[in-house]
């Protein structure tokens, strides 16, 4: 029978663990064990750093506190005392104690450096007593009260959820009586006065006494921090981030030193570089006789850091030696916090600075020259993501900052779009004709129908689909900035009008069409109006570490595009060829060119004859698609999938559609709608699409074949580097489907080129998407000439749940942390990647020479580029766009884990 | 570059490799290489039986000449010429011999028996020369004629495809001429005359002269059988049977003997004991101065084989010499042709023969009574799916031969119905009120609503849907006889009207309410009117068999059912417990019950508080099923299966329904409108369903819980055997999803049986049934306490295809040889059947003791049985009527791979 397993004793229990470290008992390397602020520490303290002493609460003690119901079991307790004593020792201090009290503060600290997210106690070991004590110790007893106020407050707010509010409004109060206007005119009776306010203030809310025995203060603090792990910002900064949870938070608990007592204190943040640009320089802020908070809080103006130079030359100069030193011992920018106490400096924390897409790059470059960092380890610095800010344009960072969103979507295709709504493609197409530049197309859904009007839209926004939605996907092949999915949207389609609300339902704004709107495709979120566009600017550093990267990765880079025109964006990008053509978005008008009908006569055709005659009238046009898109390659191979959507996606879906349709082919109506609704599906992406078209249509695959190939015969006889060409089976679970077509394709590409006299090398494979291909991919590999992985399709079919459906559930996953990020984002390598493995071990066990790629949108994830690297493919395929993520993210997978042979 | 593999050397091709065997080459064990019939007579001619010498042509033979283009390469016409020499040696006459020619027949023999599939030609080897020495030897002119002109016939027929019709319009012309009724009373001189005129009519349909080359007349004979292994008819016949393609006919060459050489021969079949009874006696036919096709041919009335005895004693103890030679040799009743050449018997062939259901059984006790067979032979004798005859009522057969179906279907639900067309479940129940008992129910497609109706139904027919179709799985789980996805079925369900059509789009039949139809649930062919119905009766035979069959399985056979009756009825065929109750089908109005409004309320719930108030209804309703259930059960275990569907199942679609629903809950219509149409979904079976649904509403599995845990207590406390619940978790994709709803259910449960003081033994496990489920069993295992395989969704999954929307292109992929078989009807063993030997290796190495079975229909299947044994699990579930031949699969595939421990 079963039972919920017994709370303690769990897991991560284990006697005689060690759970408390000393800082001079950690390194730098534990981050796991002590988390990057712990670790960081106990580097500094190993350096031999001015760093005031404390001891670390492990990240497993977060770990066993979730495991035995939100308690700390008390061996760990034991060890935090132990630690703690040793603490007062070496202070000389006591908890609590009357004359010259020791406190400490209370930060957390996870391994990956989640700014702001958790929660920070300062003061704490403050009582009745210990005010006097830290009052008489410092002479300055208005520095004592405005402490134990401080400490109050944040206690109340951080670890008993009494909100700052009750406090902050005594305080007013209290200024309103004095007649005074700033804090700091409050004197130390008042203050005195106020930490009286605030203990009965949190007796009402609480029903109890302010604690006043210091370790009890400890332990609620200490709990208050691991459960700030689990808070909603936390959460939403892991799932962004792609933190598991597991990971949990340490605690820092470290002897307060104080910035605030007097002039001769002070504190300060820095940077070793500026983040911004990268420039080496000391870059930071100070502010003389205050603690951390104020520097933040903008109450005073804090001085820049080169004005201590002058204003204290000696502290100056040991800061500027330590950031040297730090610099020069993690080989990286410094994000530094420091503070001075009665003229005596201390480093409270260092960590790798967070820094623009622009000065990674340079500082990246910097340390090499400055022999700090080998080309390798400077690539490995350098996030991808990062790049695809370098890429789009942004919003200006001011107007930016200063903007309410009126709603938000998924940010499905990045860059920044500002201009005037539109509802429909037609309508797009009709004013970028008449001059209008700057449009936003916004729609419930797109469809391959839309594709002309979102050529000419600069941001595209809709109502449904995810992040692989057709309007993401191809947003995001353009290089368009694209929101979608936005569940807030109303759009009413007869009227025109669109109209976001908040969750609540309540109406925040109405569009027409003209309405002025911005979107921000890299967050998601929907502004009022026009925002103020940057433009992206590719600079020498970009070029550098490009060249660097392509030096060092073993993975080539494809792109997937569809267009003469963003083939040529992705070979400006640096991409080695198409991985993945989809040959039916040129099934649809383009260019003036009327596609749509002969694709739809194709369709409605009941003879093999009548759709061999409209597939006549497609030949030529696709024939000139490839030609287009040969010509961009400069004889760079193509991997061309054929047809693969379900028919019904072509055809007319309202009753004027399909008169309009048949009166315009000569058919009777009422034909023409029992032809369309026999196409219905009760689950089209289950359905009669992929390869299955082509088995039952296999005119189709010869008409595309010619195409191919034709178009290759013509491009090659004036090429001076002949194009490969490689046509892809889509869909295909089962070796005889892919033998049936290959046999097809193979018989009208050799009668092609035998009547064309002509010479000319291709290749057939398919795409393995489908569970059962990988199963067998053995027998398919046996047939195939290479493989290419679809991981979208891939991936909703091993979990069994359709992208488009899965919103519905998706966020009840995350809350409930079943899923902790999105496996549409990065290869949910355990499943998935699974199944991924198994095909590249039977198709290279029964075909050694063949070729393995992918072409999902996971092609241009950084974490999914390094488990392509890993499983031994040989190129990924993205978006145009994403293609220098992906040559960074391969040089930094290579480097990581160097293939034998390139 | 491919290239259509080169033609010859191809895959089957070896130098020097033997393809053409003389008869006492072989031996019986070989039916691969020489097909049934050719290794029977080899091994008779080991046997020393009288047999015309002759030899076979390989199937391997079949293979190359499909692999070379559909010719007989030159290496196998050596050899067939060699065997040629050799028999003509034996029988001391040449092929075309002017005084004493050879003459063979050539017939078709593939491993499996395919009895009228494929073609036979007989007397090949005459000539204008030869049929002039076989008048002379012969001393029967009209005999030798008589023979040529049937061969004409035949090789014209048969091996160039002109019709026969065209000869036996001549012969009736030459009868009307001479003013005969009776081939017979045509003398030599008229069949001369015949032979030219049809030598003549060759030559004008053909443009050339009837070959007179004997060894031509071979390979033109050898040619079409093998061209026959592929004609429609052996088709779908292996699609039956499951008979691969690949597998290819052999070819049996053999001297003829002619049982039309006058009184003192004749030929005749018979079978060692009666095929439809079992009885032990010798029954057959046969027929004096005749071939084997007048036997058959009805033209005179055979003697039946006991009068042989008076008119040919020695011949007749000649013959049961022999059959009692061949029983004892093959241990199984043989169904023989023999001819009787002038005095002298021949064995023509011999092969185990077909019996019924009950013959069968008789034959295999009977065998082990005479001590021929053990139980266990006995038991792998008896195909498992024979026995469906005996369990449903079937139509007369009589009956059944001479009536034309009017329609066909898919034979989703086995036996006989024969009714009344209703085109609703309201109506059924009405009718069924009213005293109707006979009722076919009519649908487009079943939806859980019609449940009332379709268990009132004696047959249900339905349009669109498969074999998983919610029709046929319903039907089959009630043992009501069902034919679903008749696509040439045209329902107008607003005037009630079915028409069933032609391929050609032609009116075969209108059928209005209260019209009268019978349907073959075996067959899936839909007959006019009334066929008159044998019922199922189970005799002391089927008692026997089933207790051998469970003294030597090892796996447990357990039923699928969701209602007290269905349970009732499984446990009576044998059940073990229930491996599958679908708690949604009690989600509906159920003998007078009114759950549906209630399931609406707690779906069109806005809040927690709504939709605990609606469940907190549901829960006496599903704890009574249970209690029924569990009562039925006497103590076996039960896994239930929580809430799977997607809700947008329970509502109403149309928009009368949805007003009458708001009403009926006092809510405003635009409202629930507005509800009902956010579940929509794109691709519902990868949408909002299974335990996606509870992990959104967590109190629908509280409730769930309550009811089973609660009917539990309930039912045990007056109880011999306690019953065991097991709560089965659907469509868990990863171990998180299992973990945190087997939390809650363990909670709920505790608490309910602390609440009620009891002590109850359950189990929490889940279904296996998306892809990723199998790839990460070991993370589940360590929570799961049983693995049950969904293998309908899982196949869905892993093939990537919807059962509802294969329709399509499954005919394609039939007619291309892409499948050979339904993946829905047996494992497929390499995709699916691999994932599930990964789930079950993971499962196994994470949790020793977790209990595996399954519950997709795949549990009624022999082949899947025998699958499911040998990957270890521990049980196999199937519907109520399928329980029997799981019992007898098990049995089988437990002596033919014993397991260790039981």
């Amino acid at each position: 029978m079963p039972k919920a397993a017994p709370k303690a004793a769990s897991k991560t229990a284990a006697k005689n663990k060690k759970y408390v470290f000393m800082f001079e008992e950690g390194n730098g390397s534990q981050k796991e064990l002590l988390g990057g602020k712990g670790a960081n520490l106990a580097e500094m303290v190993n350096l031999g750093l001015p760093i005031p002493p404390g001891f670390t609460v492990s990240t497993e003690s977060c770990t066993r506190f979730y495991d035995d119901g939100k308690v700390i079991e008390s061996d760990i307790k034991t060890q935090m005392f132990d630690c703690l004593a040793k603490l007062e020792d070496k202070m000389g201090k006591k908890f609590g104690d009357v004359s010259d009290p020791l406190l400490v503060s209370v930060r957390s600290g996870s391994r990956a450096s989640m700014p702001g997210m958790m929660d920070t106690i300062l003061n704490l070991g403050l009582n009745d007593a210990a005010v006097e004590g830290l009052a008489a110790k410092s002479g300055n007893p208005r520095f004592a009260y405005d402490s134990y106020r401080r400490f109050i407050q944040m206690y109340s707010d951080v670890v008993m959820e009494v909100g700052k509010k009750y406090f902050e409004e005594l305080i007013d109060e209290m200024k309103e009586k004095k007649g005074v206007i700033e804090d700091l005119e409050l004197d130390t009776d008042d203050l005195k006065e106020l930490c009286a306010q605030f203990k009965s203030e949190y007796k009402k809310k609480l029903g109890k006494d302010f604690p006043q025995d210091p370790k009890e203060q400890l332990l609620g603090a200490t709990m208050a921090v691991f459960r700030s792990w689990n808070n909603e910002r936390a959460e939403i900064y892991r799932r962004m981030h792609s933190i598991p949870y597991s990971w949990g938070t340490a605690v820092n608990i470290q002897a307060m030193v104080f910035g605030n007592k007097g002039e001769s204190s002070g504190t300060g943040v820095a940077f070793s570089r500026n983040p911004a640009t990268g420039e080496k320089m000391l870059y930071g802020e100070y502010l003389m006789n205050a603690q951390g908070e104020d520097v933040v809080a903008g109450i005073r103006t804090p001085n820049k850091i080169s004005q201590l130079k002058e204003q204290n030359p000696e502290i100056y100069q040991e800061f500027t030696d330590i950031v040297a030193k730090l610099e020069k011992h993690y080989k990286d920018m410094q994000d530094m916090e420091f503070t001075i106490e009665e003229g005596k400096l201390y480093m409270l924390q260092t960590r790798n600075g967070k820094r623009t897409a622009a000065a990674a790059l340079k500082i990246a470059i910097d340390l090499v020259a400055e022999g700090l960092r080998t080309e390798e380890d400077a690539l490995c610095m350098i996030d991808p993501k990062l790049l695809d800010g370098l890429l789009h344009p942004q919003f200006e960072k001011k107007a930016l900052e200063d903007a309410e969103p009126v709603g938000e979507g998924l940010a499905a295709s990045p860059g920044a779009a500002a201009g005037k709504v539109v509802f429909t493609a037609d309508k797009a197409v009709e004013w970028k004709e008449k001059g209008e530049t700057d449009l936003i197309l916004v729609r419930l859904e797109t469809s391959p129908e839309d594709i002309a009007g979102m050529d000419v839209a600069q941001g595209i926004l809709t109502a449904r689909g995810g992040m692989t939605s057709h309007a993401a996907v191809v947003a995001r092949g353009m290089g368009t900035c694209c929101v979608a999915g936005c569940g807030e949207l109303v759009i009413d389609e007869k009227a025109n009008i669109a109209t976001i609300k908040d969750k609540q339902g309540n109406v925040v704004k109405v569009y027409h069409e003209g309405d002025l709107m911005s979107l921000d495709g890299s967050t998601g979120k929907i502004y009022d109006g026009l925002l103020p566009r940057v433009d992206a600017e590719l600079t020498g550093d970009f070029d550098t570490i490009m060249s660097w990267a392509d030096k060092y990765r073993a993975l080539k880079i494809r792109t997937n595009a569809d267009s003469p025109r963003d083939t040529q964006k992705a070979v400006e990008f640096g991409a080695e060829g198409i991985g993945l053509c989809r040959t039916e978005h040129m099934f649809f008008d383009f260019e003036g060119e009327r596609r749509t009908i002969v694709v739809r006569e194709m369709i409605v055709a009941k003879t093999k004859e009548d759709r061999e005659k409209a597939l006549a009238k497609l030949l030529p046009m696709q024939r000139n698609d490839f030609i287009g898109i040969y010509k961009a390659l400069e004889g760079r191979p193509a991997t061309i999938r054929f047809l693969d959507p379900p028919l019904h996606e072509f055809v007319p879906h309202t009753k004027e559609g399909v008169a309009e349709l048949a009166s315009e082919l000569g058919l009777n109506a009422k034909d023409v709608q029992a032809t369309i609704d026999g196409l219905h599906e009760f689950n089209p992406m289950m359905g009669h699409r992929g390869c299955r078209l082509s088995i039952t249509y296999p005119e189709i695959a010869i008409m595309q074949t010619k195409a191919v190939i034709e178009a290759a015969i013509e491009v090659n006889k004036f090429a001076t580097t002949a194009v490969v060409p490689e046509i892809m089976i889509p869909l295909v679970g089962e070796y005889k489907e892919y033998k049936y077509l290959k046999d097809i394709v193979v018989k009208t590409a050799d009668e092609c080129i035998k009547a064309a006299k002509a010479k000319l090398k291709y290749l057939v494979g398919t795409m393995i998407e489908i569970p059962r291909a990988c199963l067998t991919a053995d027998e398919i590999a046996k047939e195939a000439e290479f493989f290419s992985f679809g991981t979208n399709d891939l991936t909703q079919m091993t979990f069994g749940f359709s992208r488009d459906d899965a919103a519905k559930f998706l966020e009840h996953y995350y809350d409930t942390k079943i899923y902790e990020n999105d496996p549409f984002v990065t290869i949910d390598f355990i499943g998935v990647g699974e199944l991924m493995k198994m095909a590249v071990a039977k198709g290279k066990k029964a075909n050694k020479k063949i070729k393995l790629g992918i072409c999902g949108e996971h092609g241009g994830d950084p974490a999914s580029v390094e488990f392509c690297h890993d499983i031994g493919l040989e190129y990924v395929s993205c978006s145009p766009f994403r293609v220098p993520i992906a040559r960074l993210a391969a040089a930094q997978a290579n480097i990581k884990n160097p293939r034998k042979v390139k």
